[in-house]
């Protein structure tokens, strides 16, 4: 579903100030979840240009129909206009659009353009004109960072939908299942309950497997005293939530109850420590510091979190504060603050053995988080 | 599955010469696809170093286990080695792994590298060292375009499996399911017959929505007299297959009938064009020639097939022959030869009433092809 109109004419408001704020002309915007937060284009190629008086979006004729249908040229506010292709390359396109408007100085996403079409883009540029194209990073995702309360109902509902496929195939676990039987329960649940797609590959980790973090899901049986670690997700209206359970295959043994106590206590933790103004790094380290009391420091291999919105993984990261040289990194000194999604997901992974890992989305609120995902978090058994 | 040592070395017997051929003492190659190709390494961030005397591969250490569970080391051939970060930033570890082994003439994949990361390298070298980075296209792509024996034994079997999921679903088709639903089973089809994953975003597109080539799949019911069109893809031990058909439930309309028979014929012309030493242009234009005798021309709104192997749309394109002005362009004028497997996928659609693609897929033989997918291409007909 596309977001409502109003929704992205407010979004619009808010970036069509970004390329004057670095002495731009304009922004082209190649990255496709930036270029769908702009516009609700949902298609595989489309370029926007962000100028402050609003902006173009141009795509090929397979998709123009569809734009025009929207009543995208319609938009109250800052202009929104559907381009179509000028003829030759899709560079020369671009190109044509930003002479039109007389844009001079233009910024570009440098993490997502390739060097080739840069090298493109220069090549057609130093015959033509007094262009000149500025690398930016993170303009558009500057803005994603908060969700606005659209993004929220939508993460909100999508979270509950997910719980619901959660606890439904955790009902229905036997042993004797395989592990991709597993995943196809979880992943038929997503469909049926409208989601898209996954959001990732999905995991069924058992026995041994559950030690390994980066196990998708194979032929293994679930066996008598398996741990099963199940880590699924989905993307709902564009929007993807993930979550994580662990279960026991019959009685667990001493040792699964003691790892799944810890992660559980870790994840309570870094759960209370979420609230705006809080450092990212902070909730890594209040999980982590339980799992150290717990023994299990070094059984912890992974952050405890990142962000969710139109990727899986995006900003921010919530992992151990990163230093280089003296300096922190920035990534690591990032801030919560209130409109952030955020996965808690501490783990503890013993080799050879097994492994649990408790997975919720939280959304960041004015004085503290709400979970948004709500699967039991207690040590199932299921019989056998 | 990882592919066994002796293709590996196989490849690599072939990708060494490759930085040679332009002069370059090495190649970063950053692009994943082409990092498993090379070392059957799967993991999400991995570069590969690769010269005329083998290969080093750079991991972090989340995979160097798994790597040296493998005996990556331990190869007959080039050397292959595994390498743990130098400390810092993954740039500073690619340039310490350079500078160790003296490059200084190195070429990256320019169309796999962006431009914020390229300027991350470009800034740490020019304070240290005379390398010089210079950028190549489609080196690892020339080794992929033709299938090796074990890659062709994959395919084969991806085709047959996926083949099989498509005659279950169809058989099983009953008038009131939601496309999702029909998502969903062949979804669990796939992980059920050992596929990792789908290859793209199932389609289901029933009645009107069967006009819509990118339509996905929605909570539309199938209602008598829908064309559907199925169109889905798995990814088995990491490479892609892609099937299409189009049922109508219920009797067909005459409409649905003569569209049916023209896209089957188009398909069939096409199939018989593919042989080595065919332009992928020609293949198309067999294709597009009789639906256009069908009066269908303008109702075929894409190109006739892509190639397949570990991306789902690699190299070479079936399409029209693309002209710039006066000049052919490049990828318009590939020669088919043995050992390529690509899709043959026409279809029609018209506007507000119903579509119909077929789709197999076929590996150039030496004398002409192999269709690699089985299931019936006749109008099925779903009682109702």
């Amino acid at each position: 579903m596309i977001p409502p109109p109003d929704v992205l004419a407010a979004r619009l408001e808010r970036a069509r100030v970004l390329p004057g704020s670095l002495q731009l002309d304009a922004l082209v915007v190649t990255h496709l979840p930036n270029v769908f937060y702009l516009t609700g284009f949902a298609g595989s190629a489309g370029t926007v240009v962000l100028s402050g008086t609003g902006l173009s979006i141009l795509v090929d004729g397979r998709y123009r129909a569809a734009l025009a249908d929207r009543g995208f040229d319609s938009h109250d506010g800052p202009r929104v206009r559907v381009v179509p292709p000028a003829g030759g390359s899709a560079e020369e396109s671009l190109l044509a659009m930003l002479a039109e408007a007389g844009h001079r100085r233009v910024g570009f996403e440098a993490a997502h353009l390739s060097v080739a079409r840069h090298q493109a883009l220069e090549r057609l540029i130093s015959s033509k004109s007094a262009l000149e194209l500025l690398p930016t990073e993170g303009l558009v995702e500057s803005l994603r960072l908060r969700k606005d309360p659209y993004e929220q109902g939508t993460l909100r509902e999508a979270g509950r939908r997910l719980s619901a496929i959660m606890q439904g195939v955790l009902a229905d676990l036997r042993p004797g299942m395989r592990e991709w039987d597993v995943a196809a329960r979880l992943e038929a649940g997503l469909r049926r309950a409208g989601f898209a797609r996954s959001a990732f590959d999905t995991i069924v980790a058992s026995g041994a497997n559950s030690a390994m973090p980066h196990h998708r899901a194979a032929e293994r049986c679930l066996t008598p005293r398996d741990l099963v670690v199940l880590d699924f997700g989905g993307v709902y209206n564009g929007y993807c939530v993930d979550l994580s359970r662990t279960v026991s295959i019959g009685e667990p043994t001493a040792e699964a109850v003691q790892l799944h106590t810890a992660v559980s206590s870790a994840q309570a933790a870094a759960i209370a420590a979420v609230r705006p103004g809080a450092r990212a790094s902070d909730v890594d380290r209040a999980a982590r510091d339980v799992l150290t009391e717990h023994g299990l420091g070094d059984a912890f291999t992974h952050g405890t979190g990142h962000g969710l919105g139109l990727e899986v993984h995006e900003a921010p990261r919530l992992g151990p504060l990163r230093t280089t040289g003296a300096e922190p990194t920035r990534d690591s000194t990032e801030i919560l603050d209130a409109g952030m999604v955020v996965t808690i997901e501490p783990g503890a992974y013993l080799a050879g053995s097994g492994g649990v890992r408790i997975e919720d989305d939280v959304l960041v609120t004015s004085n503290g988080c709400e979970v948004l995902t709500t699967a039991g978090r207690e040590l199932m058994v299921v019989d056998c």
